[in-house]
């Protein structure tokens, strides 16, 4: 069994941290420590505590050692993996990013990728992560940096900008939504029970939450063939991989979607967008399918409000207390998620591993600029992981793709630079903020700029245009 | 002095014949058959006679045979040169391309370029460029290939794309502009009368008509580093090149323009767009300087309307007409235009001369993809044009000017395919149409094509999306 | 089970043949048509009554239908798969080819691949790889095409080059033996029984013949760390995958070897060499490994002579003949060739598949010329290959490999233009020929062009440089 | 007039300082200070001393300032150009690079480039050039640096490698020597005098002292064409451009040649090498021109000893002595070196000039890597050096070129990370070096690293293999 120690930063404030832990525990070739840490204590020591009532719990067959640590650099110290999934800011700051923008017309169904609001927040994330590339390189430059928080592309971008060696990559589940949805149709069309996602073997290529599936086979099916029947039979009432054809069942739920944006987008583009649609338009002209709240509707997405965040957040929370208090039973399970195969893949515990991850762009994505970072297929392997060559994408799909991933690289190098008349020029060269008149893209960032204020001054020189 | 052959495609209806003409009859050192081919034949003809007109002026030191070819296949048979100078249908599909869009609310100050107008000009013009570079191959292999029609981009790239080994470039005086207009700032800051424009040395480098100047010199000052100052002083009232700072001389020709745009995008990116402002507002989203007539107005530039341009047309045939038959007395003189020079570099009868074109990107233009046309200076010598590797655009012009350049590129390869759906895409994610849902920009793509379905019902399947 | 149709092209005269058709004979999931052509159509018809007599073998659970074809093109009409492996020209050509030089003081120990042989055996194989990929394009351009022959780079990199959509691989088993060595290195330092090759994870680059392996892994163990313990035991003595440590028992076998040419440049490199050491020292200079008979000696590997081959030659179709005429009992069994799991692979019928395969780079190995041909790890998916990003060469390393890859595309395009001067200097490059004056080369190639002028005459203008 | 001052890094022992003073005192629109430094002090003060004896010449018109700093940065500090020309170590130490190869027959006609001289010479200079490049970082980061040092390659890569801001160029005349090469062959063919090589346009790429002309042409001729009858009529006896085509004239010269070898590659390949053939022949396998002495006399070209070189230089000392002493009377007049013209060009003082230059691969030469320094034309502006694409070598000489590209980018790397076994790789595998055993090369590349230790001994872990 494999003694490691795994560097959890951030996780205190969502429910993902559990599901991580969950799936550590039932591995049985691992074992080791979980050394967490946040910016908010008591929220790694909860974490701690739901990681003893896991240890005790009759599945777990891998008891880990968690421990709390008040600073990130002997968190840090030897550690093998390094979990990265922070919240920038609190969804005081969020409202701002997601709802100030509606003063304007713009409205986001997430608002923490790309558009106005992916701008703010990679304005406060690059910061801190710049700090913890720095933090890495002194405590433990050896090891596999795993990072799961948004806006993802900037994340990573920033972690092997400040420091090349490193070995990281970008973790994101919106691909696997896909293989759902292409599941659902293998399900409709082909009369057999929906097969598990990792019986959908894809090629996709693009950025975090733009990411286009290019090839897609079932056991020799080529599924991007037989998708136009399915979606004529779907198109309209909208098919949510999650509940089914039932619209009733993903109208209520304000992160589901009827994927009726992904089919359109396959109808004029013949390749499918593997994330859910809340996350697609976002990265499209604001006229095309999100010009206002009645959009949303027609095309069967919901504008997430972050006031629904904050209540779920405090659910989710009151829920880690209660497990940790023993108030509450936790169901030690397998999770769907991928991460803890990949470390496996990682340690040479097991036969090297396709899946798609988000690194820096050596030639995989000839259409994307060397350097960038974009997500494709990667073979992991031990203490190695290789991007895949991908398919290139059609040439109008690549268009839209290029334009946002210029964009979050030049979001990235005003930030590094501190410059806020070019993080400005991003910000109005956003796909959603196409409607904006320049004038009113400054008072709008300034706005913003001024309800995050408190998470950019100790970094910026200046906090307004 | 040098005997040569130069095939003069096109060019019945403009004055621009006129003036290469004149240029050529005081080209000391060439001399030779000027062969002159349109599908208009009389105004073939009638350039011919302006010919003999030349030849008989007293100012005229190289008589040149000018002949009428009814066929472009003998005009181009053992051509040393070969002039590209058309206008691809009529004004009255132009009428479609710049007034229909108005409908919806998009508005075009020239409309032959990018956006709506200059999506539909290029499906007019790419098949026709595809039979010039099929006859060049056939008749005159080894001419160098000038090109003088718009869209410039897409016409050199379809010369390229058919056949490869052509000698080809695309030549615009858009960028001596630009040099003019930083000779005004010389005249007004360094307190010296305005330099000639060649002496404004420069770096250019994007696609035609949104072309940037990185550096620029006189003497040794360097020119953007006191365009500020001179920018401050003449920023509200505007400053045209050709007359000056008196706005109402600009006010009244609806080709000129007052530079507003111009200096603001430099007090944006820091670096000067070379086109006149009615031609850079069409490369950026109209919400930013086009989004009505008024705006149009307030920037100082204008909506040239096709009706202009008819009357335009109808006095200067007049002209030509009146020459012809000599009730206009002819002026020989040396123009501003420099075709004539670099034709005397490529024989090698002048030294290497640098100045700007259009040609296949070998990497002179690193930013945009390989393979697709750029502005960049060139070394024009002996048989031989080598493009300059230019100085990178800021990170933020890049953005603007690769979705142009993308757009462009897939225009082109939709038309290549003949594939409307393909077009559209192009079509809708044009800066300029940013304000359409994609229904609205069905509606008008069609009406569009309707409006100049004679010029396309030959060579596209469809004219109907 | 799924149905095809295998056009076997050639494989007439070697053993290779039987040993596919008993791995499909055993392959539970494919069954069709075994589609047989060669130059030599005994040769296919014993290959038939070969197929036959599986057939009847009680451990076949695929029974394939065997059909000759007297031409190329009806046996390739409707494939699924293509598989090429033919021997160009006959051994007495190839005597040519690897005897000739050695009156020039040039010793090469396989002579099929670089170096004086492999250049002439190219312009053998070049033509008639054209007109393979005429025919697949004509009659299967679907089909996957799996090439067997060598010199492998330059017939993948024709097939590619005549008919650019073709789906084609070259499939070498050199990196297994490598795989092997390794395994055998964990045998003796790990105190494991040898693992399967298949257990031994790497990354590999390199063109085929001299690719390297820069990462390699055993259940988390990077065994490139221990490798110099290995070495140290066993480089005096050598140590041979197929034998173990025993000399005289690799020593009188033609075509094995000690592997001390491959611990050698592990020590002055810090990566393996794939391919076997006869291989790898002709493709590097002649005074480093291969100055005279007597290094191949105190290097412990062969000069595999012609003799030996014809011999080997007689044997093996003597064989043939006894299995065809039951004789002989054949034994179907399993091999370790890969083919027909990769064939599996592409067929959607098991996961997908990580193996070493020689393709158009297309930016997998940034080193090496992008178009050119190289050999990397690819993911085989359904009806999908997709090549890996390797990790880069050590520079030095990479020296060796882009010099051979150079030569390979300079041999690869002189003989597409027929060009013999531009053939010749590839030749006179080959590092085996550093030894040559200009003038000595121009003697050997002269004089190995006429004893091949034969199979050289209806392709080349002349035969005589 | 232009005041600037002028940083001299070295150049106390060598005539072309003088040359470049007075071409200094004859530029009307220069004037200013030129800072004196060289590591042997009164070599500089000699310099400074000649210096004053040009001002006081009546033929000068621009009187400079000349002051002798016994410390770089102070003769650093805000220069506006440093000239970069030293000897690494001594005559002494370039003895062992010369002629200790002799001892296992590698015969060397120069020694400074490549080959086993050029990498030992290139192991003393570069870690000079890491200081030159930080104390300009320090002292004058916005100085245009003009590098004449050998190996140009090398050193111009340190410069840029250690600080990549720098703004500096390799500047060689070895190209201006192929020029008038071609101007003998203009006299010699179409019967006019022999016009200034300048009026002779060319392309050219390739590294230094190995870069070829692939266009030519002198008032519309193409010169390529015309020079295999040339070549016809001089091969056997060889033609010099110093001296025209008596033998005698260039036989007793150890630094002349008969262009032999240069003629013999031009019918080989087809294009024209540019440097003398003393340099060519470095660059090629020794077996082709350099196999012994006697190749050296049948090729017409010497081996240069270093024994001349040392008389040479105590010639050339004792002659500034005696211009200093006012005993022997300087002649101040213009020179045929370009480096003036290159600073007024850079000064913005003339119209932007074409010419060869060492520089960063960006793109001007796509067959050899980005990032590794390159010769092709420049255009050279007002504080603007930008290169010019090339026309693409044909296939056979690239495959010379990249080879010898990559050996000196190897070579760089191993001494930037002081690896002697890399280091020896790049030796070893040095075309001349091809007729070494892998143990021969050892042996004497340590005797080398011995013979020059005392230079290497402050930068090197160890000075032996």
């Amino acid at each position: 069994m494999k003694n490691i120690k795994i560097a959890y930063i951030g996780g205190g404030s969502k429910a993902w941290a559990r599901v991580f832990m969950k799936d550590l525990a039932l591995a049985e070739d691992l074992s080791g420590e979980i050394a967490l840490y946040d910016i908010d204590l008591p929220a790694a020591e909860l974490n701690r505590r739901i990681g003893e009532r896991i240890n005790a719990h009759p599945n777990t067959i891998s008891k880990w050692d968690y421990k709390v640590y008040p600073e990130i650099g002997t968190a840090l110290d030897g550690a093998d993996f390094v979990i990265c999934s922070i919240l920038p800011g609190t969804f005081d700051e969020m409202e701002g990013d997601v709802h100030l923008p509606e003063e304007y017309g713009i409205y986001q169904s997430v608002g923490d990728t790309v558009g106005p609001g992916g701008v703010l927040r990679a304005m406060r994330t690059v910061p801190i992560y710049e700090g913890f590339a720095r933090e890495i390189k002194a405590h433990c430059p050896d090891a596999w940096v795993i990072n799961l928080t948004n806006p993802m592309t900037a994340c990573t971008k920033t972690l092997y900008d400040v420091f090349p060696e490193i070995k990281a990559f970008g973790c994101c589940h919106e691909v696997f939504h896909a293989q759902e949805f292409l599941s659902c149709a293998v399900h409709e069309l082909m009369g057999v029970p929906r097969p598990h996602r990792s019986e959908i073997i894809i090629d996709a290529c693009g950025v975090n939450h733009f990411t286009w599936i290019t090839e897609a086979n079932y056991k020799g099916t080529d599924l991007l063939k037989i998708l136009p029947e399915f979606i004529d039979k779907f198109y309209e009432q909208g098919y949510c991989e999650h509940v089914g054809s039932q619209p009733q069942e993903f109208r209520d739920n304000p992160f589901r979607y009827g994927n009726k944006v992904k089919m359109d987008l396959f109808r004029r583009f013949g390749v499918l967008a593997a994330a859910g649609d809340r996350h697609l338009v976002e990265f499209l002209n604001n006229s095309w399918y999100i010009k206002d709240k009645a959009d949303a509707e027609s095309w069967l997405f919901h504008l997430t409000t972050v006031a629904y965040r904050k209540q779920d957040r405090l659910d989710k929370i009151a829920q880690s207390q209660r497990i940790a208090d023993g108030e509450e039973q936790i169901d030690v399970s397998h999770s769907d998620e991928e991460v803890v195969e990949l470390m496996k893949a990682l340690l040479g515990l097991i036969p090297p591993k396709v899946s798609n991850a988000n690194v820096v762009n050596v030639g995989q994505m000839p259409q994307l600029p060397l350097g960038s970072v974009v997500e494709t297929n990667c073979v992991f392997a031990h203490n190695s992981l290789k991007p895949v060559t991908s398919k290139p994408l059609p040439n109008d799909v690549n268009a839209l793709v290029l334009r946002n991933a210029i964009n979050i690289e030049n979001t990235y190098y005003g930030i590094k630079e501190r410059d806020l008349n070019r993080i400005f020029e991003a910000f109005i060269n956003q796909p959603l903020c196409s409607s904006l008149t320049v004038a009113q893209g400054k008072e709008l960032f300034n706005k913003m700029l001024a309800a995050t204020e408190a998470y950019l001054k100790d970094f910026y020189p200046s906090t307004r245009l």
